[in-house]
């Protein structure tokens, strides 16, 4: 027999063996979770279902040929720069053009008020580490965005749902929910996720009032404001609260969160976070120990792509292909969804959120729209009050036209079936 | 005279222009700090000053040509999916690779073993995110990496100084300090940061039992190990670990930190955690939050430089030419450096560590050293136990030869000058 710990002992060398990894993860990690649609997609990857459940920009438009063009420009004159380390705030040029990008005639941005991330995600992240304390209050539009949630998981905060309605955060309703004291506001303005819907300028002007008498802070994610099929884009809530503060740099209330990943491409991971100088500075620490700098290959590549006017004409082309395929999709929806069924009708962006009567759950329904070769997303998730099981996400920018109208059949006849015999 | 929070008095609006950020910071920015090192970096950025300091690979060896023909395969034969978001574990081919290089004739890692991240930098936070809480007593090598010290900082973990020597980790000091249970340990095992030593085979067997005796995890980064000037690479504590459990899977107490900043580009920020299945599960929910993934084109571009051999033949070229200039370096300082000084001579990687007598405080010397167009990062921020004043770190990879006789000689003359005439 062997003794107690005995290492040469083959018992003990076998019932040793593994870790008890179970007891040794972080408090924090029991309120992390996977994405509850990225666990969906795998479901929906096979070729026989048609998918409105991604947020996938459409691939056949990405701009190949010009991504190309500018990495071997970038490779060729200044391969040893776009192959190195570089600072943690980004490259200059790329943070000079975002910085013009984003200033008018009202607010000018300087390149010190900008920090590039590894996409837009990123910058929920670090935001959520220099901003929020354990079961701090932020007040969020219901339903709301899934990666901020995801983002913000690990410090279990106490979320305040503002309602929404076809014109975005219903700031009536907002005052008395700031009396909560919240840490902050986090609003997705335009064509929001999942909502469709866009925050309306008479009401971005009544909320920067708010941000002003109550002093809170407020996190303006736009990646979809670009993707505007109608009229002009509206002004941030950045710009609206600068010149509300009789300021014209983004020295007020306001963090504003943007990306390339949706009119450009995902893949490269360049987003960037617009604040007062105050904030960047933190942000950059938080920064510097998640992952030291964005590719650097990356910037370049996105400062190539954008700075001669190629970005904004590739970005009027998919406003066009996208305002289409919203069209196909929304003809379909007329013409096959019951008439107890309603959605929204977005001027831009990927989404558009369907609501069904309350007694159709759509978790359940998803179940069975696999099986007939269709999926969605269930609205469960984005609502942060226990409500929207009655509501589902679709998305229109990578539906390709030729199978939209069959999709939407199916979910249409799914959804007549709901309403006829419904499921306990 | 306005009233109160009168939106529309002027006086208020002058005077709430800007928001009280200070106040509005999460309890936990009191821990962090920008990195000394990229501080001092920019500094000596200035062209006149010979710098020792940074630890950057050589750009002058970056294979920009083969990583031309990468993108171009790349974006010519899967442009939609280089460009598109992916999944969160990474490039299958590129885990398959990894997963390959890594596993031998005792060990078999299999892709599902590894998570690619951001940098190893990312790889350090992820980890931090899952497996320490605050407060936590970890046990490091002192001295100590500083990236990971950043990573952590938020945490306020107690830190467990333990000795090292030529031979790395003085494992015959480590079991005392075992006793304390810390909840993990973490280690550069080869050619240390900034040590410069690596730790024997003979002190990595007996490490290991004393993981399986105290059963607590161990983080092995690896970022240097492949930058072998002689000999072959030791084998990793991973793989002894599993060894000594009598398993030929990566399921014992290590989680491997590995990168490819070193060996292809850092600028592509692209590195990975090997581990079980079981941390890495919770390792890709928590990237999930931070940065959905990493980019998609830089794994393309990793996994075609590194598949055909290529980077085996670029490693080999990188060890040839980094040994020529610690060569140099060594010999400049057998020449110009006072009797009483002493230095590592590491047999791989970026860096040396030189001891000065206790008198001499380095930090009060870089001052001076960069007036003489010198600079090195001072140590004693790389120890846990407040000492090291007097020793600072020296990067050879990135010195070039020409210039490395003239640095070395101006920090010879500074050291003879602070040992006749110690300042206060």
């Amino acid at each position: 027999m062997c003794g107690k710990n005995d290492l040469f002992c083959p018992w003990y060398k076998r019932n040793h063996a593994a870790m008890q990894w179970d007891t040794r993860f972080a408090a924090r990690t029991a309120y992390m979770k996977r994405s509850t649609i990225r666990e969906i997609l795998k479901l929906t990857a096979r070729p026989d279902v048609i998918s409105f459940a991604g947020g996938l920009p459409a691939p056949e438009f990405f701009p190949v040929e010009r991504v190309q063009e500018a990495v071997d420009l970038a490779l060729s004159e200044r391969g040893q720069v776009a192959l190195q380390y570089s600072t943690t705030e980004g490259m200059p040029e790329l943070r000079e053009l975002i910085a013009a990008r984003l200033s008018d005639a009202r607010l000018t941005i300087s390149p010190d008020n900008i920090l590039i991330t590894t996409g837009s995600q990123q910058g929920l992240d670090l935001i959520g580490r220099v901003l929020v304390d354990e079961g701090d209050r932020v007040v969020v539009e219901n339903p709301t965005y899934l990666g901020m949630l995801m983002a913000w998981r690990p410090y279990a905060l106490r979320y305040i749902p503002a309602p929404t309605d076809t014109d975005g955060l219903n700031v009536d309703a907002l005052e008395p929910l700031l009396q909560q004291k919240p840490k902050l506001i986090y609003v997705v303005p335009n064509y929001q996720n999942p909502g469709g819907f866009t925050l309306s300028v008479e009401r971005r002007e009544r909320l920067v009032q708010l941000l002003a008498r109550y002093e809170v802070p407020l996190v303006e994610d736009n990646p979809y404001g670009e993707l505007c099929f109608s009229g002009s884009p509206r002004p941030s809530i950045l710009s609206i609260d600068a010149n509300n503060l009789g300021i014209s740099t983004p020295d007020g209330h306001v963090i504003y969160v943007g990306t390339f990943s949706k009119v450009l491409s995902p893949g490269l991971r360049i987003g960037y976070v617009v604040a007062t100088e105050q904030v960047i500075d933190k942000l950059v620490q938080a920064k510097q120990s998640a992952d030291l700098h964005s590719s650097t290959l990356d910037q370049f590549i996105t400062y190539e792509v954008a700075r001669d006017g190629f970005l904004d004409r590739h970005i009027a082309h998919l406003c066009e292909v996208y305002r289409e395929r919203r069209d196909v999709m929304l003809a379909a929806m007329e013409r096959y969804f019951p008439a107890e069924v309603s959605w929204s009708k977005p001027d831009g962006g990927l989404f558009l959120l369907v609501t069904a009567p309350a007694q159709v759950d759509t978790t359940e329904l998803l179940a069975e729209a696999i099986k007939r070769g269709v999926a969605f997303v269930p609205g469960a998730d984005f609502h942060i009050d226990g409500g929207g099981q009655n509501t589902f996400r679709l998305n229109f920018s990578n539906a390709r036209p030729d199978l939209v109208e069959a999709g939407i059949q199916r979910l249409g006849d799914l959804l007549k079936e709901a309403l006829a015999h419904p499921v306990k």
